[in-house]
């Protein structure tokens, strides 16, 4: 039996992620606390993958909290986690409302104390991202959009603002833009040639040697997908390329940037694939949604010689035109 | 006529540093909020040494103000800005005080609203950096430190806690450690390609094909030098490694460093040339205040084995075993 939600289910629903996100967020700063006195006499971190992928008793206690009031409130609804997924359980989206989880977003940097970090809760329906909540509870900035609606930041608890913040900007080019870039996890050669390979020609200059450079403004890595997300949306940074991670990294994010105007798509062949299409090009189909490969550009001001829409697509298509494809492990 | 400083000066010019720090931060929200409304009719920035390097109306304004209010209220004291040093004019230090200030740390960052800004205001005395004052207005985070009386931070406005947060932890290995690089301005493939190459074994696993990877658990790079320090000084980065910077990016930040136990030094070569040495090891001399190349290490606990300046220093010589040396332009 299909689950059906109308407008006011969503904005009942976004409203019980905010909450939750909030209460998320305040175990997430428990734990912080109880790992820096642990840290004091010992390292907690423990070994998964490798020594970059961490996990810690807290990322699990967020995780159960999320679920608990998730399957309490929402019975009927999917849930997609990081834990569920990495068992190999993979299934095929369905059009039943399922909510898309990162407990703890940055774990990184959650264990080492660097304060960007973050809650992400996002919500499937019809196979479509149409809610986002991404909480950073050590700078208490909470970032929620809903489809159709906007995107909005609040700072300290203060009433939210609509994103982005201040008026779209102009983006004549990606010598012009400020870039989000990240090493992530996966760090075999075959994956990380092509990518520092790409962040030297993104960075270099090609009138002093780097071939193909395109000199951008600089290159930012904060160690957090969804807060790189929020960071496009609010209009901070320009752009932001990933490889290698995974929906509930995104999903929220998805939301918040597009309804900030922003435009999500995802690999090198996806792009190429819709971009002729005026009708799919920025439609975050389940194949982007589950690719591993996004990139996402903030909203660019229409000029008289070309729609905001037609900026993006050409500035994503500079973009790739320089960065290198590679396959993550 | 040499000026001479008591602790009580020291303590009264933190202070006067630190309200002007305040005022300073305020104009660079007003230069936000102009260069917000701006932007969205046409791109403010101007082009100086090249695309990355951004001047502002507001960069110089800051300036204007810190210059005016330090020489009214100390006008025997010297004074080292961008502006003062960049026009070809380098004198070396004296023993006289020094203001070393840079008036918007992050100008990349400030243009584009990506929110980690700061004013740095140091001062030198005796040719060594003996106060620090970093304010980041955006996240409305004070950072203060004057040698000898510890270092501290203070949030929101809140009252200041003493750095590092919590107590320092062991960090066995730079392969376990958070580290911050960035791009910077030097976009020539004779600074670039050793700072990327440095980068991909910094973070490469030595096992899946990366020759010499440390596999740390991940880089960061936020933009400002200052921010940077301070971050580490607080604990949420481990090390911090730059190249092709100033003296006013560095010298508050060093101050706030090592007042919260860290340690700073220079160039592989500096490094090299001290390291043997108890008593002068981790001394930020004249020569590796000016000499563009730092790196600096947060304090780290003493264990059984070894003391914690000993496991500083065996991890400063592990980074600079993997990292290339470069000569910034």
């Amino acid at each position: 039996m299909a689950t059906t939600l109308t407008q006011n289910d969503l904005l009942a629903i976004l409203d019980f992620c905010t909450a939750l996100a909030r209460k998320a967020g305040a175990l997430i700063l428990e734990g912080s606390e109880a790992i820096h006195v642990n840290n004091a006499s010992q390292d907690v971190s423990t070994e998964k993958k490798n020594s970059v992928d961490l996990v810690t008793e807290y990322d699990v206690r967020v995780e159960e909290l999320v679920r608990s009031k998730t399957s309490k409130q929402y019975p009927a609804f999917h849930f997609i986690g990081e834990e569920s997924y990495s068992a190999g359980n993979r299934p095929p989206l369905t059009d039943e409302p399922t909510f898309c989880v990162d407990p703890i977003d940055g774990t990184t940097n959650f264990v080492h104390g660097f304060p960007f970090v973050c809650i992400s809760i996002g919500l499937i329906y019809k196979k479509r991202p149409v809610i986002g909540v991404i909480y950073n509870p050590f700078l208490d900035q909470l970032y929620t959009g809903l489809k159709g609606h906007g995107s909005f930041l609040s700072r300290n608890s203060q009433p939210p603002v609509k994103l982005p913040l201040g008026p779209p900007k102009p983006l004549p080019s990606i010598s012009q833009a400020l870039l989000a870039v990240e090493w992530g996890s996966d760090r075999f050669i075959e994956t990380l040639r092509p990518k520092s390979n790409s962040f030297m020609k993104l960075a270099g200059d090609p009138a002093r040697g780097v071939e193909g450079g395109k000199m951008a403004h600089s290159l930012r890595s904060m160690g957090s997908a969804a807060l790189n997300y929020a960071m496009v949306a609010q209009g901070g940074l320009d752009l932001y390329w990933e490889i290698g991670c995974w929906p509930w990294d995104v999903c929220a994010g998805i939301v918040i940037a597009e309804e900030a105007g922003g435009l999500v798509t995802g690999s090198h062949d996806a792009f190429n694939a819709t971009k002729a299409s005026d009708r799919d090009f920025g439609e975050v189909t389940e194949e982007i949604l589950t690719g591993r490969k996004y990139i996402v550009i903030r909203a660019v001001a229409d000029t008289p010689e070309e729609s905001g829409k037609a900026a993006q697509k050409r500035l994503i298509q500079e973009f790739y035109d320089t960065a290198e494809d590679a396959n993550p492990q």
